[in-house]
Parts: structure tokens; sequence; C-alpha cells
């Protein structure tokens, strides 16, 4: 079939202008490597990932597959030991810990493997296709480093002057994330009290502002959200929610199972699980939270919420589990793998373009 | 030109299938008229006027056009008196003030003309081909007798639960407004801690949910937007930001200027000035006031908030006037007239939809 550009399948080296989302937690090789065989970009999301754990997915994948891979990191800055908050968010943390049975709140550390030369070594040695960046962009010199080994360089954008930087300091395309995305916003520059812009605003305002190829994320759960992104003048789109509840995907059952569960009418941003604003389906645990404004610097609250999170997930409770969703969860209504998500998506963005 | 749905324009009488957004405080019967005349749905947005004022600008629009008309009413339940919350909201409305010069702060009063009997007796009488409301419906008996005098019933749904419910208690479309439109958001059914949907996550649910037609509202200022709304399954749209900075718009100048100044990166919700979740581009108040919960039970702020919100609008400074806006807001550059606006829609959905 053919869409309205072809900027992203020529530049990916894609059959459709589709990219399986990272999801750091989610995302497995045998994800990335269905997600390539139904001829979209497959991507691993190494963002928490130690080199050596990312080096063996990546040679997993390699046994399976010849196509390209997209490699996702995060580019935060290290975080300030703000003790006053920290203080208060251990409080906080303490009755959950109480009620889920989950031992002592754990200190408050950073357990980030920052992307540095060390981790652009292994990234260079692992030749992927593509790297993707949340949060920004590293180091110009590495950036540099990773275009000169003709690695292609994507990263997120929440807004026109975010998507202008990206372009600006070597992304050779954008990722137009609207609010409706699930898990962490991609927010890296200053944004004065505005909040986070939904998908249709966001995106013709980005493909107007930027030369480079726009893929659109947030809330595309059908093939009436491809038509529609493409319409708005996208080069192609990332979904993630729609992979949540596959064979192929890590996350716990009771994510899934929420997952299934849910009508897009519930979820929510929580700062809660990392210190970042990020989207999950509504539980106890982020509605209680929900007030809270002064928690410490991301990523320092993943430490301090990863016991009680996989306690709770290990007793099939999901009320204070990370639920990582994106709005379009609605369309998710059962179990399936990866390669009948994609032939779902394909069909049915195929079918709406053709009636047009 | 032809549409992919008829559906509303069949409906609504009109050639084109866009809804000038009724936006209490910028809509006039001029505006109302010139929507009209160029082949789409003009509104007036009676919520807060009297009986008399309504009366008097629906009679000012009949002087000038034969088409039909939209009133547009606000069905919330009467505040509650918490005098917690009041002393609370008070002592914090008291240094802006101040700030601003604006005397002393006002009593917290419910201002609101309910949509009773005798609203409805006065709303028949003017015989407008269609009402729509936000925040729900009145009650049964009202809407029987509306439908009884052929008038079309319209409402805004914010979920799949809300839209279901309109369609079950007599609307004949229900209104899908995404989290990125402008003014209040038309929530009236419990969330339990969900935030608003994305018009991208929201429309195409709702579209498999009711049978009545879909107008897709929020985050639509151009015509891609409006062929991506269709692409989506709307069978039309409501557009409200795009008019404000127009000629006929009774916005004050100062929101005027912020609305062409303003990039779409820059809004945000806030419960500051009403008591209610409603989208502004930020300014210094609602910034201020952004992290406040507990504000006394909507309109009670509108009454508090009011001097303060004219004494910074006559002295030409945008810090405290409630500046309606959706997302959108980034397509509006430059002043115009509201037939240019719906002239520039047109074509530019009809270029969207021919290349499709």
């Amino acid at each position: 079939m053919s869409y309205p550009s072809s900027r992203l399948t020529d530049l990916l080296q894609i059959d459709h202008p589709i990219i399986q989302a990272p999801m750091a937690g989610a995302s497995t090789p045998a994800m990335a490597a269905a997600s390539a065989k139904a001829g979209i970009m497959g991507s691993l999301g190494c963002a928490l990932q130690t080199n050596a754990v990312m080096t063996a997915d990546i040679a997993a994948l390699r046994a399976v597959i010849n196509q390209g891979v997209n490699l996702n990191f995060f580019v935060h800055l290290p975080p300030k030991m703000d003790m006053n908050k920290i203080a208060a968010a251990q409080a906080r943390l303490g009755s959950w810990y109480n009620r889920v049975g989950a031992g002592e709140v754990p200190a408050f550390t950073d357990a980030s493997v920052y992307f540095d030369q060390t981790r652009c070594d292994v990234v260079l040695q692992a030749a992927p296709s593509v790297v993707s960046f949340h949060f920004g962009l590293p180091d110009a010199g590495l950036v540099t480093q990773l275009k000169d080994a003709g690695i292609t360089i994507l990263s997120t954008a929440t807004s026109v002057a975010e998507a202008v930087y990206l372009q600006d300091n070597g992304a050779d395309a954008v990722i137009a994330q609207g609010a409706e995305a699930g898990g962490h916003n991609g927010w890296f520059l200053p944004r004065n009290g505005a909040d986070a812009a939904g998908l249709f605003a966001l995106l013709p305002r980005i493909v107007d502002a930027v030369d480079v190829p726009v893929i659109a994320a947030g809330g595309i759960g059908d093939g009436r959200g491809i038509a529609a992104a493409l319409a708005l003048g996208a080069d192609g789109v990332q979904i993630g929610t729609a992979f949540l509840a596959t064979e192929e995907s890590a996350v716990p059952q009771v994510h899934k199972d929420a997952v299934i569960a849910a009508s897009g009418d519930d979820t929510m941003f929580s700062k809660a699980f990392s210190g970042r604003m990020a989207r999950t389906i509504a539980n106890d645990y982020a509605r209680d939270m929900a007030d809270v404004t002064d928690w410490p610097d991301f990523p320092l609250m993943n430490t301090a919420t990863a016991p009680l999170r996989k306690a709770s997930a290990q007793a099939g409770k999901p009320d204070t589990v990370a639920l990582w969703s994106g709005q379009a969860v609605g369309h998710v209504r059962e179990y399936s793998t990866v390669a009948e998500v994609v032939q779902r998506l394909i069909a049915e963005a195929q079918a709406c373009l053709s009636t047009k």
C-alpha cells in the first residue's frame, strides 16, 4: 500500500511508517523482532538497562532478525539530592510500604546509566540503525559520533521549541509526543506553567516548524488514528500502548490485565512513581499522591518505589504498580501477539486511507 | 464540496459541518450572524446572561439573518457554601486585588441563571433551531419540552460514559471535547482521578459508543484538524479559539492580543478563575494558583474574581484576566473577521480532503 509520505519509511528502511515504541520495562528482543518481521521499526527501551544487559538483548535480537533496530535512552540530568524533599517523600512512602508489606523504604539513590562515552562506545559496537532519545539529546560530541557511524538519530518533542531544538542539534526526525502518550512525557525545555499539549494541537505546529520527518505519538491505537496523524501532516506514527498486552511484552501480568480492562478514560499523569510526569492507568497510589508537587528529582523515586511496585505486582494487585499506559488503551481489548497487533493496525490504516 | 458524512449538516441544516463554539463572554450576535451567513452553525453563549439580555441578543441576531441559531447554557448544580474554602480563597485573592488595585474582594455569591422552567419558556419563545448544554443536561421534563418544540439538543462529553449518558437522555448529537479545548471543560460524571483525554484518544471511542452524530472539539484550528477529526470518525467539528481574535468577538483587547501572541504551547487548565477546570493562556495569576486544589464550588469564584479580571483587562494587562483559549491558539496569527476565518477553514479542509 502507499502512504502520503515515504520520508520516514525511506529514512528508517521500513515497509510501514510505524515505530514500535521502545517502552523501557515493556519492550523485549522478542517484541522488537516481531515488529521488524512485520515491517515496522522494532525498538528496545534500554534506558534502565546496564550495558551488559543491553548488549545481551541486542545479541538475542540479532540472532533472530537481520533488520535494523532502534535503541532508546533517557538523557536526563543527574538529580539534586534535596534532603527535605527526600525526607518528605520517604514519610509518604512509609505508609504505602506498610500497607503492601514491602519492607522498609529503600535509600533514594540514582541508579541511572547515563549516556556517556562508555555507553556510546557500547552502542557504536552494537551498530543499531537508529538511536532515539527521551528528555533531549546527549552531548553534541556523542551525537556526532553516532551520526558519523551512519546511525539515524530520533528524539521526542512536546512543544515546537523542543522540536526546533532537536532539529538544530542533530535529530534526523522528531517524535511529536502528545499529552495522550503513556509512560514518561518527554518534556525537557521550560514550560512556564503550561500543561502538555494534545496531539491534535501539537502535531501540525511541529510539522510546520521543522524540515525533518515528524513522527506522531500519543493516543494512536487504531487505523483511524494513523490516518488522522497523516492528515495532520505526520510522516509516520509511534505506537506503544497497543503492544503492552502482547505475549512479547515484559510488563507484569497485573499490568497487562489493567490494560485490557482500561477504557481510556481512566489514565492520569503522575509524578509519584519516578519523580517525573508519566501517564499511568489511575490506581490507589497515584490517586493518593495526585496533589503532591514537591517530589525529589527524577529518577530518585524510581529506586525508592521499586520494591513497592514489585511487591504489588507479585501479589497480583495493581494498587501501587506503575501501570504506564497511554489514553489509546481503550482500543486494547484482548491479549494478542505483536504480529497480530501490527497486522490489525496496517489493515485498518489501509482501509481508512483508501476510502478517503 | 462533499464531506465523508452529511449527518451533522442534515441535522443542523448547515452547508459545512462546522459549529462556531458558543463561548460565553466571547460570542456576539454579530459573530453568530457572520457564522450563519458563511454556512456554518452560529452560536450564542447564553450561560452568563440574564433572560432579558439573552432575548435582546436573539432579537439582534434575528434582525440580520434568517438561519437557525444555537443557544448554549451551563447546567451545573448550585454550589455548596463551604465557608472554610471561601475564607481560604478570599485570603488568596486579597493580595491579587491589592496588586492590581481592584478594590476589596467581593462576596462569594452565585450569579447563575439556572436552566429552569422560566428560562426554558424564554428559550421556547425564542425558538432557536438548536440548544446546546455544558456540564450535562437539564431536568428531563425540560429536555422533552425543547424536543417537542422541534429543537435539536446537543451536549458535551469528555468521556465515553458521558457520551452514552447524553445519548440516553435525549441529546441528538454529542460534542466530544478533548482536553485541548479552551474555556470550561464540560466534565460532569465522576472521573476517579483520571485526567481529561486528548481528542485523538477520546473521539474514536465516542464514535464507536454512540449512534448519534459526533462533533469533535478541542485543538482544531485549521483544515488539517478538520480532516483529521473526520478521519477519526467525527461527523463535524466545533471550533472556538479561531474566532477569539475577530472583529466580532466580545473578549477584551488584551485577550485578543494574548491570543495573537500565543504559540499553543503556553496554555494551562486552571480552576482559579471560576472554581472549575478551564483552559486559559498561562498568566501570572493562573501560574501562582496552579497548585491550589480546594477552591469553592463553581461558580462562586466567577463573581469573586470578576472585578479582578475586569480591572486587569481595563488596565491593558493580561496578568489576571481569564484568557480562555484552546491549544489550537497557535494557528491564530492575525486579527480578522469571522467570515475570513470560516472561509480559510473551509478552503483548507477542502484542500486536505480532496488530496486524500
